[in-house]
């Protein structure tokens, strides 16, 4: 199991997808859109499930720490029956999110991945992609790291997302 | 929880946003097509992963099959850790798939929903959406109800996805 | 030249690609949609733009509306330059919304198409849909049709998009 | 008007999307992909149409260039009627494509723009996007350029696309 944790806009999916690519077995990808996806219209953009700020701040309710961590169980349990999973989250809690991470996965080995990104590159490239609420980028660039435990880092600021999923690969063959 | 079972194109994904939205609690809803996303792109066109042939016959390969075990057995976790889960899922091996569910989900209480849509009515659908390879709808309508046993069925050829889901939701309130 | 006019999950697109689906040559389809996907992203959200209100009703300002008309001048160009072009759009102006087509396709000849939903079904499709706003269906179900002359409706409340194409086919050959 | 021509994966849309960030004015943005969206789902396909190979050559038909070349004339018509727009395109008859856009402009003022990227790394992005056919970003990379006259290039090989396009904004304004 490999957990990525990076700010919005730190090319997170594109190393999930590169490594999905580059390593030899087939492993399944989950991550926090695929949740966020998984919720009612109505919690997209609401006090009790998620909000998103039009500053780029993004607040979540009681609603959504109840589902997420019954769905960081269902990932574990995924992982327990056998299949290989990369996870790519941001952990607007910092260490506390990596706690609950942690309470969900036991004693299941984990390979802690930290995927940084200059602000400002970040938030260029958050400009470039369009369809995310500007502001995101610079405000998590370094607020999802803070008191984060990693087994490794890639900064995607001058490295393309090839380069480090080959280097996240190198480490669990 | 509430597996729904139905042919492409029958208005599964339809059903299931209208019952997140008429539902009085919040629920998460996954489905075939999220499992299917989080595969390696190489799986998605491949004999071990699931293929979609021109004629609209999908085949899914061992690999497949392992992984989708997995991903059950994970939906099944994250029930057991709270959440309510909505899937809908498309049955192509009929009562073996049931079964499979049936071993993943042990003694969780389920619902289990038959979604029905006369053939040429879905495959007039697929048409209208043209994001699906034609012929599914058509090759799919009744093998995917063959030998499954339901606790209720809705028909959506004269009705609504919204009807259908209150009298799904009537169910179980 | 097609012209279909109706409000919001009336069911336009879904006729629009069935219409390319029976029609013996090939038709290109442009749509409102189009040109908003193609605006800057500040003006998708601001009041010189076009904005998505809480409550679905949708306004349009100065900005939108000249690159609206520039716009409808070049898909009036594509088809004197000699292909055929099926519109859908949302007259959100009525009868003024169809004299701005007038104008720009000068002695064109056009086939103008209203579709028509209930606009308790429409909003029944709206929630099935899920990534429209709520209420527009209901706000514009009859606003876009006042005043506007067509050559022929179609009403999806209880007929498939594929039957209504092939209604508006029998028109042009 | 601006022409930005580049291969598959040289970072086209991200520049496109800058520009309309940064510059002043609003601006539309059309591209060869919104043409290809506007194609019946049979012509997406087909040798008359648009094909797209297992190695990710493209291929494509009269039908395709009929409509491809009344397009061109109504992205003209749009700027000619008074809207700014930025096209990007894959010229994949190099310096012929020019002279099919060259014919629509007529005298039209156009900045013409190439965007390269080394062929490794585009193919590198390619891996990282997942939706498009393996090997067009390598397959286009130099053929698109061919022949082709600039009145500037960008590279975003080492370079944000915000940076570039800010580079192109300068030369407008």
């Amino acid at each position: 199991m490999i957990i990525l944790n990076g700010g919005s806009s730190s090319g997170k999916t594109g190393i999930v997808r590169c490594l999905q690519a580059v390593l030899p077995d087939p492993w399944l990808a989950f991550g926090i859109d695929s949740l966020v996806d998984a919720l009612p219209a109505s919690m997209q953009t609401s006090p009790e499930g998620i909000g998103f700020a039009a500053d780029g701040a993004v607040t979540v309710g009681a609603d959504f720490r109840a589902l997420e961590a019954a769905w960081m169980e269902g990932v574990a349990a995924t992982v327990r029956a056998g299949a290989r999973v990369v996870v790519d989250d941001v952990f607007l809690g910092g260490a506390a999110s990596q706690q609950r991470w942690r309470e969900a996965v036991g004693d299941l080995s984990v390979l802690w991945v930290g995927v940084r990104c200059e602000s400002t590159v970040a938030a260029a490239r958050e400009t470039a992609r369009g369809d995310r609420t500007r502001g995101m980028a610079a405000s998590q660039a370094h607020l999802v790291h803070e008191g984060v435990i990693y087994d490794m880092e890639v900064d995607t600021t001058h490295t393309e997302s090839l380069t480090c999923a080959r280097a996240i690969a190198a480490h669990i063959s």
